[in-house]
């Protein structure tokens, strides 16, 4: 373990942190919140001493394989969410150290779960700083280290595979740093074009900015109680509606629209799939809930909106899904766990492994029936490989076990059950709301510490995919040993 | 697809069900519930009817590959079903057919979901039956079929993957029909202890039947209202929770004892990794409910008790578990998906699967960080090999499949979240009882027809590993076809 190397990546980042909180305190001095001025400071002043300290100079062995990719992936996500906690606490804003540690992973993860009982009593530079968050952790902060430092292109790799979501990375241009560079290029465009368009329909460039922000991220915090739904305005929840499914789509089929590769663009499987499912899902549920909205037309409004809000991890609401009747609640339910495309800012399972699963599972039954015949699987035009089918089952299984253990310790909490799995299920999918206490009029105030720091912990490691989080866990990691061990 | 030698099996099966159905014919007679004669005399006559049309001359080409085997199972357990529910509708005990349906599949799949609402009411006969079906069901009908028909050993084995649950058929003996002699041997002479125990108890001979078949089927049906809790008698308790735990172990394991490799059976990991389940969770659900029972050793009755019939998948009660706490409802639910060891006569997901899903996902990421070390991985004694793996994979995504479509269709019925959610994991697991609605104290008579038949098709998937349920939804099984189907 080059831990030399591993220093060295997160004083970059730490470095990053710095300049990024330094948008929030140009907020806070536009805004006249004078009062706040230590608070971004003082987290600014101690990254940059730390930063330069062992950021500074470029250590003899440079090499980074999987697992230093994987531990510093954790460590810089896990830091950046401590530091980027202080502010909150330092304002006065969410006094709880815990707390501010919970919001702030929720941010930085694009989940979305809050612990506050009153999201308007925040300042406007914290709330700004909250949803900024989700703008920065959406793509990728190590994305972003790539695109602005100066790293070769074999240790940059493992750093990219660990934060990029998906069973599969591709390399869009040859060089990895202008493949990060076009993915934060396009990302910042379509970010402008939302904010632009919600400016357009009169809405206050602050709010814009929060709520491009939520979008773009697939985040859903909102600085309003009851976040979209509070304005009531049709433009603007179709605006943030189309804006939240387009940030859940594969970044590549931008890059293939950008080349005018239009028809491999839309010849995009996982893209047909993901557009399917959102379009079943809000006419299954509008028809459940037309006798609520009075009628079907009306209902689609609510039901488009909450689909993509769901389906995209992003977690905005325009009306309280809790009081759905029993089939809207469990499909929603069911498109926490499906998730966004795989390479977008969404979060969950991903469309493209349920795809990988399920054909791969299909053709094995194929071949039991016919053990004579040729069936060949293809996904995405090519066929698919024993490992990547292989890596999605044990995805599939590490996914389950997390879950699993993480709505146990949950429980220990005495909540009911609906709330302790959806919980868990909202944080482990970057979702943010789930249903009953924790539904979208609820929070996540009212779990004990240890809970909310397991909550964290789940919305790292849905953020991350899993096993950036668990190698943390792994003995053998940190010791040295002998032989391999048999299992 | 041979469906002459389909329909033969399927008559020397019908054959089977005329014998069986002389038994509660019997206890009719004994109990001079004369009334009731029709009820069983008219499906035995119409069984051996159409069992002597079908089964009596031996078709010329009695090939059986992997899909006759699936299909016969899945035809002959739906054909058991019907012409087992006929008395209850005949006799007036449950006068609708869905019921009398749901109630016979939840009887032969060993589940004990009923949805009677006055168990009590019913007839003397009836309720043998009722309870005998379990018996009956358990070790499986086909496997019944092999010890006393003359078949031979190829075709045989595809009849007994697709019944007998498990990863893989160890078969005992060099011969398959010695195997299925041997099997039921074992599980007619652990029946008949436990009855004679219960006998000594003091316990009368009719619900010491019924309470063995019960225990030995891990099937869950009682004839009386409060089920095992209604005697209060905690030598009655110890013996059913020690004989369904039993009930639950691998049949193999047995049959090493009697062969004196005592070392051999005890090496089992299955069997050590199955009462570390069962030690852990009951002490877990003790510590979790002390209070309510004043103290932790009185609580340790109940929880040993509800953890070895959740865990086995039986499904007796000895209290009412839904008013337990949260955390205790939590591990219950998880030991519902966790189920018993494969070869035994237990439902659920089987503690061996999970074993290899585990074991092979850990290998996984071994050697993702440690490409370079050689990292075996073995199950009982053997190195695992990747075809049982990957059987493993696509048997937890076909499972999952399953499990999502149900709760989805059966939330249509307008149940809340916690009932909905339990109704298809008690039945797909082959449980019996649920929480809420569905819960020890409630039933399943307030499903709509719809739902109820979705059920029992759930009942019958797990208690024969889906792939004798799915296959009969395969096109390319019934429809010829030219080349192979890309997917």
């Amino acid at each position: 373990m080059n831990y030399r190397m591993i220093a060295y990546v997160l004083g970059r980042i730490g470095l990053i942190e710095a300049a990024l909180l330094a948008v929030p305190l140009v907020v806070a001095l536009l805004y006249g919140e004078t009062a706040l001025l230590t608070a971004w400071l003082v987290p600014i002043a101690v990254l940059i001493l730390l930063g330069l300290a062992v950021g500074l100079r470029t250590p003899k062995d440079t090499a980074i394989y999987a697992r230093e990719g994987l531990v510093v992936v954790a460590a810089a996500w896990v830091l950046l969410s401590v530091f980027g906690a202080v502010p909150f606490v330092l304002s006065g804003d969410i006094p709880s150290c815990v707390d501010a540690f919970f919001e702030t992973v929720s941010g930085f993860t694009t989940t979305g779960s809050s612990i506050l009982t009153d999201v308007e009593a925040l300042h406007r530079s914290t709330a700004f700083w909250r949803s900024f968050t989700h703008w920065v952790g959406g793509m990728g902060v190590l994305v972003f280290a790539m695109a602005v430092l100066p790293m070769g292109d074999g240790r940059a790799m493992h750093l990219m595979r660990a934060e990029v979501p998906g069973p599969t990375v591709d390399k869009i241009s040859s060089k990895l740093r202008d493949t990060a560079k076009i993915l934060y290029g396009i990302y910042f465009v379509m970010t402008v074009a939302e904010t632009l368009l919600l400016l357009a329909g009169g809405m206050p460039l602050y709010d814009a900015l929060i709520n491009a922000f939520g979008s773009a991220g697939t985040g859903g915090f909102s600085h309003l109680g009851a976040s979209i739904g509070q304005y009531n305005n049709l433009y603007y929840e179709m605006v943030i509606g189309v804006f939240i499914l387009l940030f859940g789509i594969n970044f590549n089929i931008y890059y293939l629209l950008l080349l005018r590769h239009v028809k491999d663009a839309f010849r995009s499987e996982e893209l047909r799939v993901y557009l399917g499912i959102v379009a079943a899902s809000v006419v299954a549920i509008a028809l459940n809930i037309s006798r609520l909205y009075g009628g079907f037309v009306h209902a689609l409004r609510y039901s488009f909106f909450q689909v993509a809000s769901i389906i995209t991890t992003t977690g905005f609401g325009t009306a309280d899904f809790d009081q759905w009747p029993t089939f809207s609640r469990t499909v929603l339910v069911m498109l926490m766990f499906c998730g966004a495309c795989a390479g977008s800012t969404g979060g969950g399972f991903k469309v493209s492994r349920l795809i990988i699963l399920l054909k791969s599972s299909f053709r094995d039954i194929q071949r039991m029936l016919h053990p004579h015949a040729v069936t060949t699987v293809r996904f995405e035009g090519k066929p698919l490989d024993d490992k990547t089918v292989r890596g999605t089952s044990i995805y599939l299984t590490f996914y389950m076990m997390v879950f699993t253990a993480s709505v146990l310790l949950l429980s220990l909490d005495h909540f009911d059950l609906v709330t302790t799995f959806t919980a868990v299920t909202a944080c482990f999918n970057n979702i943010g709301p789930g249903l009953s206490v924790v539904g979208p009029m609820g929070n996540f105030s009212q779990f004990s510490d240890p809970a909310k720091l397991l909550l964290s912990f789940d919305m790292l490691a849905g953020r991350l995919e899993l096993y950036p989080m668990l190698v943390l866990f792994a003995p053998t990691l940190w010791f040295k040993r002998r032989r391999p061990r048999k299992l």
